[in-house]
């Protein structure tokens, strides 16, 4: 039983990467940056990609996002007060979202053309786990830490964060209160994916937001050139 | 493919099932409480048992705790220093617990009888989706949320807050810093699910831990009776 369920899980992977591959390329295509927002359920993806997408659209950027959860349209509505294009995907019970759900949602997404976009961002189901061996055809994936969380989650969940292309610890506002220990966090990020771009923020002081910026316009000038 | 998956899926979930229905005879049969504790990763799950096994240790009860972590021993070695006999299950990337890994550690546990326990506390992997398919054979199944993650998380993880017997809300130190809205909190638990009993807690101040240790030695009492 074991054995058919890890071939069918290969079999899986393999189609998920292959839509991904396809998808990576269409992104390429359009000149838009995707990245894909990965954390446990509330470490702040929501918060801090709201503030994301409001700050780049008042410097004249052209943003949209697809935000995945099992239930609710709530973090869909929260984006959507930054005036961005949003899009909610309900997976139903499945625990991250695949390439085929973003080919679907793109496919008839009204009023959004990849074309017209500067960036795409994907905010993942909440879970450290299995969205890390799904490739969303994204060209960034970004791990997201809070201070409340405890500095051991790179070694407990190395996949996901060895996958990572960049990391953002958030919250740091209650780093205090908290008891984060910040040289603890940096030295098991770098254990697992040494080298690693780290940001640390807030979305409630916007702490670290202009370092987040910059990196982004950093990617694309980079890609475009 | 897909209806495969969920085929082969049905399958695992039966013999899962008729492995903890198993287990759970062999609990009661030894007059052992089994508790099993799920969260998100970085809800503080470690924490809160760690004074729990040691208030209960202070009290003359038996305990002992399973704690399931896709790698490291971290969390068994805090849970150690309460003097409990502790022991760790790495799932190597499967993102939860199942009936068969407890049997499995139960079986060859040194130094430890069931029939000499009061109380086994098994800390599930840090996950709100996956755990809740998997019963343990467990009498009560305890959620825990802490007040840094969102007070919309039952609406988004109803399948694991409506399968609990007990919500545990964590780190209400921390509620003023965080902005945490108590009133939204219970609201959402109730609405999933209806009159749950709600303990709210701190590790740090211990806050809450004579309620939660009194409704333990209640649902002991009420099942030996």
């Amino acid at each position: 039983m074991t054995t058919r369920i890890v071939e069918l899980r290969r079999g899986i992977l393999k189609k998920n990467d292959e839509l991904a591959a396809g998808l990576r390329g269409r992104y390429a295509a359009a000149g838009v940056l995707v990245l894909n927002l990965v954390s446990s359920p509330g470490t702040g993806k929501t918060a801090f990609l709201e503030l994301t997408l409001k700050e780049l659209r008042a410097r004249g950027a052209r943003v949209a996002a697809l935000v995945g959860d099992l239930e609710t349209d709530n973090d869909a509505r929260r984006l959507a007060a930054s005036g961005a294009p949003v899009r909610q995907i309900n997976t139903h019970g499945i625990c991250h979202l695949d390439a085929e759900m973003i080919a679907k949602h793109l496919s008839d997404w009204e009023g959004v053309e990849l074309g017209e976009l500067d960036y795409l961002f994907i905010e993942n189901v909440g879970n450290l786990v299995c969205p890390s061996s799904y490739d969303l055809g994204e060209a960034i994936r970004v791990v997201l830490l809070s201070v409340t969380e405890g500095e051991d989650k790179p070694l407990k969940y190395p996949t996901l964060f060895n996958s990572a292309d960049a990391a953002v610890i958030t919250k740091i506002d209650i780093a205090a209160p908290c008891g984060f220990d910040r040289d603890e966090a940096l030295r098991n990020i770098n254990e697992i994916r040494p080298g690693i771009r780290i940001f640390e923020t807030s979305a409630k002081t916007g702490a670290g937001l202009e370092e987040w910026l910059g990196y982004l316009g950093e990617e694309r000038a980079r890609r475009d050139s």
